[in-house]
């Protein structure tokens, strides 16, 4: 399995990947729902019931049957008795009969009889117990009736939905105090190279600290995952191997930063084809940074050797494991991506056929965003830390000119 | 404190608001390195050493002095001793003389005397221990010099910086395993209204379940706050009173949403003004939805009294609540907002002098997304649910035309 014989371009690689798991996970889970912000639906939620459950009025007024309203105007009003207030909380007891009016606050029930709402200020007082309406209402004027945003039986949210604060209160309103969700996927970190050693020790010459591990735990957290981590591993066959099966024993996804040699980047590949099939189904991809990427699927679980540069580790798990996550969450492929629309502020090449993710820094200017790229080597994370996000140049492209209208992916 | 006299527009209003509290909090909190994605520093971060800690190779090759490989070609190459194989992980024990080779691996430790690296790929062994150089290196090339990413006592993080995975990972790699934070606000949120019961429980005839608790507590809990719910109080001044006095005292906000009736939401400013100085800055709002929002600035903690209907309240969060997080968070002012351009699917009409917020639906079509208006009433919660976004018409425009680019703020 050596690598870049043939460089996959990175959407086809990501199809292809995709292609090999199920577009919704079978498992759910059952949570609290108001603990269930970010979860994701794992089956259709239908209401149990019609909201709202009542009449309502959406103003301050006067419950009157429309049809004893029409033709009223300033100069020539109508005339109602004023026979009750409705109680703020409570089913009025009392049915309004033709030429009355009820007092009503807004989101008062309104009583039977009434089909509409005369607004304060469109009423006056006459008499004690008399009321002038000075503008007609047509029936369902100002009242929001059953069943207007719910009706009950109705399909509310389909499966697949990321809850929302406002899905969190429709599912409140309506009294579903818990939700089946699909569960949070764990994903296995494995960090490799005979000079990483942990964060907590002191490196002596020749060693670095392990960054991987910490960028890769944060961005799959981030994303709705649970990062478990397994250590650093020497580049050896044997330690490799035992901690990568240990890791797809109890993870739904695992992730390896392979050494940044090519020897070892070998290694990691040999290695994860072992662990089941279909296996490697891409090992290089036209991506920069990124190249060396070793794409699996092992007995239906995706295991990704990222290059061991965190910088390109970073970026190019943001094109294959944030999406792997999504679809093992049960989200649709084609998701939203936030970005910020800036004009680019220098040319920028590169080479067609090849797909280019630049960090850049987004300025204010009086006409909006301008995209300063940020000098950086896929080995200096403090390069993207003076990032704000990236832009995408597409295969297809030789570059991007100045002043050329690009998204930035937020990093 | 009658509301509607004078509206302010939004703009101006949050700049007033603003304008009372600090620029950032003084009190920090120390957390770990590796749970404090989201989190923003409380003081500048520096280096307490350099990065990387020694000159190593960015590729496998050989480290040679780039001066003994001057004028090296394919047709005429230079020849060097190939002396010795740099350990990985290892300080080299040797010095390189000249004429002299090593076989380094990425990101392995340059020896003494070496300041190049030349790639495997443009070098071949001749005879054992002699090796053909097949192109010149400058000197530099292919290393990584110590302290090229980060110098000692650098500024890496100035204060107010979110902690996302690129910084979590440089931090790691400096060894600063905890960090000085600002703490996550606690914003009190307080539900009134009398018909309004919580969601455990059925409703009767003319009453509602709690909606915006949770709306809110979900908003304020995605942009890293924590919310404490006080639950639902009478619209009476004494139950009000105590409630806000209590959250007050353990809160750095405290959002209140009002009865939907005007007298209830008067009752609400009447005794947000009794809870400090300087009270109540704004009584209306131009603003759509959202126009009875109260805003007030009590003892140095801002009170926000949200309009009843659960769309109103969480789009007037999202105006108010979220700057005023990302304040007590000590974040700039001017924050980047993930937003997605859209093609405006029909005209929107809207009121000069008033700022609209309106949700809609994104739809992919070839030449990018169609942001389609959704039809909503601020009190239907699910309206909202079947939204993507919100776009804002300005206070200047008189509406936007179709097929205008809009940006649209995901919700």
């Amino acid at each position: 399995m050596p690598e870049f014989l043939e460089l996959m371009p990175p959407g086809d690689a990501l199809s292809l990947l995709l292609s090999h798991l199920p577009d919704r996970p079978s498992k759910t889970e059952q949570v609290r729902t108001s603990d269930a912000l970010g979860r994701v639906t794992g089956r259709p939620v239908v209401s149990p019931e019609q909201l709202p459950a009542f009449n309502r009025s959406t103003v301050d007024g006067y419950a009157v049957r429309a049809s004893d309203t029409y033709g009223a105007s300033d100069s020539l009003p109508m005339y109602l008795s004023l026979v009750a207030e409705v109680p703020v909380g409570r089913a009025p007891d009392f049915k309004l009969q033709p030429a009355q009016a009820a007092l009503i606050f807004t989101g008062g029930m309104l009583p039977d009889g009434a089909d509409a709402v005369v607004m304060l200020e469109t009423a006056q007082a006459a008499r004690p117990g008399e009321l002038e309406i000075l503008k007609a209402v047509a029936s369902g004027e100002n009242i929001l009736k059953a069943g207007e945003d719910v009706k009950q039986g109705e399909e509310i949210l389909p499966a697949g939905t990321m809850l929302r604060p406002a899905e969190i209160g429709g599912l409140m309103a309506l009294g579903i105090l818990e939700i089946e969700v699909i569960p949070r996927p764990v994903v296995g970190i494995i960090s490799s190279g005979d000079e990483v050693i942990p964060p907590e020790q002191r490196p002596q010459p020749g060693q670095v600290r392990d960054i991987n591990s910490y960028t890769l735990g944060a961005l799959v957290h981030q994303h709705g995952a649970i990062p478990r981590l397994f250590g650093i591993m020497a580049d050896q066959a044997q330690a490799l191997r035992s901690s990568l099966r240990q890791a797809l024993d109890v993870c739904d996804m695992v992730v390896i930063t392979a050494g940044s040699s090519a020897s070892s980047r070998d290694l990691t590949a040999a290695v994860i084809q072992e662990m089941g099939a279909p296996g490697v189904l891409a090992h290089g991809v036209n991506v920069k940074p990124g190249k060396p990427t070793i794409l699996a699927i092992c007995d239906g679980r995706p295991v990704i050797g990222l290059p061991g540069n965190p910088v390109s580790a970073l970026v190019v798990a943001g094109i294959f494991v944030v999406p792997l996550i999504e679809r093992q969450l049960g989200l649709p492929a084609l998701r939203l991506r936030p970005q910020v629309p800036a004009r680019l502020a220098i040319n920028l090449a590169s080479q067609a056929g090849r797909e280019d993710w630049v960090p850049v820094r987004l300025v204010t200017t009086p006409s909006g965003y301008s995209a300063e790229p940020v000098f950086f080597k896929s080995n200096l994370i403090f390069s993207l830390s003076r990032a704000d996000g990236l832009i995408h140049i597409p295969p297809a492209a030789n570059g991007l000119a100045a002043g050329e209208t690009v998204l930035v992916e937020l990093i």
